[in-house]
């Protein structure tokens, strides 16, 4: 059975005991016609044959893995980050309440700043191991374990790239600088991860000598680096797969997000072995970043929601970000993962439908398990008469289908000559309720020009044809037993 | 050889006969402390090993897809999209000059006003063949040919969610019902293509024998939906796999982004033999949207750049981006592909100095591909030396090495103190060269408070530490034949 399925499936189980969670604008915009709804509860769904399910692989982490949160370092090289010692203790709490794994810090050698900001935020006392990201280099090493920090993450240029354009030195340098620098550090009885740089475009034999050389001396983590951005997921399967034959220690992974796969690239690496994942807030890094915290765990939590929701606090997610959208002076993407204002909004008309009947029809993720709340659009051309339906009786209307029909008809024809909101929407059911039973008709929508109305007109004529028109008029009248006086089309306008 | 390294190589060519392509504002932001600068040419790297390279697969269509454009279907999902006609025809052109191979509309059974602009599209002559969406039923398919359109794409849903919440239909029914109305398309001469919802929450035995049936009466495409976004790369690999050895017809794929895979999915759909794959401009659609067009570029780009270049009009992405960012009431992502504004921005120290050296270190994507332009970050206590000198040979100041390293240090102490601009960076460099050949000296950044001057002289001095600080400035006095009368350490403020 499919993982998906059950992530679904125990997601609406826990939306149940987690209260409707209806407060409007968690989403952070303003909903012109979309309202916040109760849906029906999920009865659990039948489940046949699915061999493409991710199978319980013993290589795989899906349900183990590890966050090194690096917002204070890659973050910190995001175009708009100038993070002062208070804004990095704010993000370094936030991150610590949410119970990410690792808080990895910008280099202490980069500048005195970073230096007395890193020993600072070691003072803290974090539930989060605090490490910090420096050159393999024995001189930015010494002053790293002096800050007080749990571990080092070093890291080197392995490509041919960076060799011949960065730090120009040989693998044979490399190596024993690692095995220098690795062998100090633990002296020093700190947890150390050694990584190369721009691994995908890296020789795989220097690759997995170094990574096997460093293994042997007790290195804690090994890290591969997607530096530029270039991998594709099955490239990331096959060599997390190979090394993870190679080594025995834990293995960490960074993913540049340039061509759009830094999540499936991490999904992955964990499903072939990888330990740790490097996430920051929003993806915030060099260029367009990495892996971003919360589209890491829409993913983990589609994979297995028990340990996600166990694990971290997710419903602290929309406060991490938007504390750190906040300092960078940027504004949380619209189409942002699980909180992008339109992450849990339906609108098709066949959409909706479903939606009211079952969530996980239309979502894999419950929008309860984050706080956030979900939004069925009903005043657009592509609205269904089942969302109006669901509408009208949340109003506390009881009309036939016919009447719920005809109802959606006069919608849609006035969708199609203006924008209307929720609010219309609602008034529009309230007036086609009333004016079934009262001898004197309000109009549907009050304030159509001359010219919408008769817009409306013809979209409603052509919208249910002559003839189909009147068979519906004719059931709605008989269920609603209509004063004899009026057997016309209910009007429009006054 | 690794196709990236190949994207990179031939990219930075490329770069070179496009000029050079810094027009700044292009990635539409402003750049405190940024600026466009002309990088060194791409020396063809040497290239040794790597397996992970995909091979030449006979199933892959990575250097064959095609694009169907649904930010008109799809798109018109989006919460936020309300398409008139005017808007829907600006849109439809900008993806026609853009190269899309196909434009899918809204199903004109959806409402009369969806009807009239889909014949209002279909006559407008395009280069790109028109589609629209219907729901698998002959009275929609029989509305939608009328219309004038190439092409219907229909679809039904067919997992256990949908069946039960959404039409209720068995397979049987769906199986009958898709037959007669690929009889009916077909026989009025338009494409057809047949379509399975949520295919990934669906029973795999139901999808290959509704799939060989299509294919049997001589469907054009068969799709593959990931209507609710649960599906991970390597299960799309293997359902693509499988159903490719089924059916003979083209493959169709289309991906929803809410757990962060609908980029990765697509690719790994056409490694494993799709043929067609649906985007809409900035990923609009239902909840957090689809594949964008922008992303699927950056992705293929990577991995076949000359099919990329020679058949999309990719440099137009920009303006289509806004466009349709502008008719929804959006803002672009700041980490949007390609297009955000910091989508080519280096800022650490050791990204800026290779990056300077060849792009190619730290760039998978070409931005003058896009008429985008790269940026460097001068202005940051993460600034490296080797930018600063680049910086100052742009402004046409040579100086020691040396000197270079002791101007760095007072710039990165200034920014630890303060936030500084490019232009600051710029009169910090202007001054310090003044400085050394002057007699009378002026401020390094005027105006810094009297506070500030005590933090910058305790950052300088941290940042050096006195004894290398001498050798420096003796170092840097020597080069510069500093008139007798000052040996001493060039004054901040005056």
């Amino acid at each position: 059975m499919c993982a998906s399925c059950d992530a679904a499936s125990n997601g609406q189980a826990n939306g149940q005991t987690n209260g409707n969670g209806t407060s409007n604008g968690t989403n952070g915009a303003n909903h012109d016609g979309f309202t916040s709804i109760k849906s029906a509860h999920n009865p659990h769904p039948s489940h046949r044959s699915s061999p493409y399910a991710p199978v319980g692989d013993f290589l795989s982490n899906v349900s183990r893995f590890k966050i090194i949160e690096s917002t204070l370092r890659e973050g910190e090289q995001f175009a708009n980050a100038y993070f002062d010692l208070e804004a990095k203790i704010k993000i370094a709490r936030a991150l610590d309440d949410f119970g990410v794994d690792y808080i990895e810090l910008t280099s202490p050698a980069a500048s005195e700043q970073s230096r007395r900001d890193c020993e600072a935020i070691c003072k803290l006392g974090l539930k989060a191991k605090i490490l910090t990201h420096v050159r393999c280099h024995l001189d930015d090493a010494k002053i790293a374990v002096e800050t007080g920090v749990d571990g080092l993450d070093v890291v080197i240029g392995t490509s041919s790239y960076l060799r011949e354009h960065s730090h120009g030195k040989d693998m044979t340098y490399i190596k024993n600088t690692a095995l220098e620098v690795i062998e100090f550090v633990k002296s020093k009885g700190k947890e150390i991860r050694f990584s190369s740089e721009d691994s995908f475009r890296s020789d795989l034999v220097d690759l997995l000598s170094i990574y096997s050389a460093v293994d042997k001396v007790g290195v804690d983590r090994v890290g591969i680096a997607d530096t530029v951005g270039c991998a594709s997921p099955r490239q990331v399967y096959d060599l997390v797969r190979t090394l993870r034959g190679v080594v025995s220690c834990d293995i960490e992974t960074h993913f540049h997000n340039d061509s759009g796969c830094a999540i499936a690239n991490a999904f992955c690496a964990l499903e072939a072995g990888a330990t740790h994942i490097d996430t920051s807030v929003l993806g915030i890094g060099e260029r367009n970043g990495i892996t971003p915290l919360g589209g890491l765990m829409a993913r983990m939590i589609v994979a297995d929601r028990d340990y996600v929701i166990n694990k971290y606090n997710i419903k602290k997610l929309k406060e991490v970000e938007d504390l750190v959208a906040d300092l960078v002076e940027v504004n949380v993407p619209f189409n942002n993962y699980i909180t992008g204002f339109c992450a849990f909004t339906h609108k098709a008309g066949i959409h909706a439908k479903a939606i009211l009947n079952n969530p996980s029809t239309y979502e894999i993720i419950n929008p309860q398990d984050f706080g956030m709340s979900r939004y069925v659009h009903f005043a657009s051309r592509l609205t269904g008469w089942n969302a109006i339906k669901s509408r009208a009786e949340q109003l506390g209307i009881q009309m036939s289908d016919a009447q719920y029909k005809e109802c959606t008809t006069k919608i849609k024809a006035i969708a199609d000559v203006r924008k209307i909101a929720l609010d219309d929407t609602d008034s529009i059911i309230r007036t086609y309720y009333h004016n079934l039973h009262a001898e004197e008709e309000k109009p549907l929508l009050p304030g159509l020009t001359a010219e919408e109305e008769k817009k409306f007109i013809e979209a409603e004529k052509e919208l249910e044809g002559v003839k189909e028109k009147r068979q519906l008029d004719a059931a709605a009248a008989a269920d609603a037993e209509v004063p004899e006086s009026k057997k016309t089309r209910t009007a429009v306008v006054a």
